[in-house]
């Protein structure tokens, strides 16, 4: 029986990388594949195409893992050195393969182009070396083993050309060399804050081996992954099913919104749909961006009737009927403010649930009483209106105040669906 | 004299981006602006909370470049473990400093929280490091110098905190060491693609050694970078603004629309606010982003209005007064449509300009008539209105074509600004 492949260390090539002027999202999408595959990454690693610093940090990454999943530097130039560096470090020849240079003159017909000569040194190939297809560019990706079957996969550095080649031949080929199960799942929670969440399940946390629980803080929002491996994914998929069941009866278990589920957007978008209710925004502070991130789940035409960015008060007056005596009485950041806009833009466009967010996102604009952070998120339905009140630290920026105030928006509005018929 | 700063190593620690679960957005941060500064970056490394690994890549890392640029690891858990392992590396022992706790507990009482016994952590510091505040967080950072000036700075993982941070205390401390001057220039296009801009301008981009011109794109933008390296900044600036003046000189120049701008929605208030102008946008497709990207910039008050998110027809029909003939007989997306949101905005708000979207993101509601990508961005003042088509590729995604969208709706309102009074 080969080898099991359980480390690998991702190696992506490019200065265009070194030099900021794209953000690695191969390395993360490589990550995230791999955990889901059972095999650990321990390190990640950029370098150029420089050949002394290439080769070392290649050498370093073959010395301490089973797999090396290397992106980048298989282009045409004579700068791309990620074929002969592998060939160089597993002691093989490069050989020219004519099919495919055929396969590679065949994609520039394809777009009337003539091929540029130096797209011949793409059809050059370690010996022994598995070559894989590029359905979505020129240059081909080679799978590399030595004598004690440690591999080098090599794919190429445009993350379109990566993913599509990862999906349909390297994942096959690294799930046959996997000999376990794993399986995940994510437990979504709003509305606590990191440690404070940590702190209540520290002793679960603590004590679990297999399944393990991992949290994670992002804006606001606390995550905890629980992970699973097992000889096979059924019985992994109870362990887990298991944790996620003490994590919901836990002290935390009333913050979880959803299990494995994408975003407080989308949880709120299919709610909606589900219980066949209609939403409507209307907002200050947020300045568009409830709307916005209501908006970005395809689909949403369905409950999403349309919203109010009332910056100014005469905007909120004008579009939502906040009576100018509500706004000179008790301001406009103020919950009697809120809502009235809630009120106002669910009567404006008849919908069953309205919600509105005002508040001060800073940097100016605060004051003793309503400092920067303060934020009012008002909720309004047939039956009446409600506010929340927000103090979200000042020192914050105005972006963060800003998304975590639609966070709060959207995850009101998900409660108030889940309570209504 | 203490040794230049030539050449950098960024290691980023934390096992979230191990596990793909986040974008290492930090390293292309830093690898742009060490970019800028005239420092090398040669390695990015990505290790987790283990101590062994972390230690070993920590000492790689300080053994090879001047700089160790670290992000991560300095939160409160025994799980963070940079400031050890930089003290453990360097010789030094950490000591307790309750100033930094009081900074520490006092972000927590601004919040209305106890601070976590954990916390205590973050206040211990390697001997001799200088304390880098965090003025949007709890973790601060740290800068540490060995006997030969070589230098571990420490930032925290979270990119809010570790960009301020950054910016306000590190690249100080970091052109303090730095024996030439770097000036550099943007100059922000829009309306034109990379390739097309680049194919112009390539003939001064590959002559240009000094000033360098280096091309840009992002999301529907170019940008060309324009660096000067010389023995003073004045003399850089020179030399940076003779080049830029020959770039607007070329054929790219109609499509300038900023010189060291921040963005498009950025130029776009200031030049409102520059002439007293007002803006109200009415969004379908974008659904919010326009507002949203309005609202971004702090100060946008005196010339934002507010706008409509419109998805529904009936909401085009009650808040903006779209003729429900109009609808019926073009469609939502449509010229007449895109026009008769932008008046019915500008009349709403008594705005003076009003600006408007309708369009079809995908991936569904396309057909052959109007595919994907078809968007209509309005434009009305009290002399009439203008419509301009888009036609986006159907191959980008629903976030890209919004984007694009907005973008377009962005400079329309910007030239439209530009043509006024």
């Amino acid at each position: 029986m080969i080898n099991e492949i359980k480390v690998a260390e991702i190696l992506c090539v490019g200065t265009e990388l070194l030099l900021g002027d794209i953000v690695n999202t191969n390395a993360a999408h490589l990550s995230r594949e791999l955990a889901g595959l059972g095999i650990s990454v321990y390190h990640q690693t950029v370098v150029g195409d420089n050949p002394q610093r290439l080769k070392e940090a290649f050498s370093l990454a073959l010395s301490r893992v089973d797999v090396v999943v290397v992106t980048g530097g298989l282009g045409p130039t004579c700068d791309d050195l990620t074929r002969e560096t592998a060939a160089e470090l597993m002691g093989r020849r490069l050989v020219f393969h004519p099919e495919i240079l055929d396969e590679i003159r065949g994609y520039f017909v394809s777009r009337n182009r003539a091929m540029p000569e130096n797209n011949r040194r793409q059809a050059m190939v370690p010996e022994g070396a598995d070559v894989l297809h590029n359905d979505c560019g020129t240059a081909p990706g080679l799978w590399l083993e030595d004598a004690e079957h440690r591999v080098i996969v090599m794919m190429p550095g445009v993350p379109s050309e990566m993913i599509d080649m990862f999906e349909k031949q390297v994942k096959p080929k690294l799930l046959a060399r996997r000999h376990s199960a794993l399986v995940s799942r994510n437990v979504h929670l709003f509305g606590i804050g990191e440690s404070a969440a940590e702190e209540i399940l520290r002793p679960m946390i603590d004590s679990a081996k297999n399944p393990t629980i991992a949290p994670y803080a992002k804006e606001g929002e606390v995550r905890f992954r629980v992970t699973a491996m097992a000889d096979d994914a059924e019985r992994a998929t109870l362990m887990c099913d298991e944790t996620v069941r003490q994590i919901a009866e836990s002290g935390v278990g009333k913050y979880i919104y959803g299990i494995d589920v994408q975003s407080l957007e989308n949880s709120l978008v299919q709610e909606l749909a589900h219980r066949g209710l209609t939403l409507a925004c209307a907002e200050s502070c947020t300045g568009g961006l409830v709307a916005k991130r209501i908006v970005d789940i395809s689909g949403c035409s369905a409950v999403f009737l349309g919203g109010a960015v009332t910056y100014a008060n005469e905007a909120k007056i004008r579009m939502l009927n906040v009576s100018p005596q509500t706004l000179d009485e008790y301001g406009a950041v103020s919950a009697e403010t809120a809502a009235e806009m809630a009120r106002g833009i669910r009567l404006a466009l008849g919908a069953d649930i309205g919600v509105s967010t005002t508040g001060i996102a800073g940097p100016g604009g605060g004051n003793d009483e309503k400092p920067v952070g303060t934020v009012y998120v008002g909720i309004s339905t047939e039956k009446g209106e409600s506010v929340e009140k927000l103090s979200l630290s000042p020192m914050r920026d105005r972006d963060f105040i800003r998304f975590v105030s639609a966070s709060n928006a959207l995850h009101a509005a998900l409660l108030c669906a889940k309570s209504m018929k």
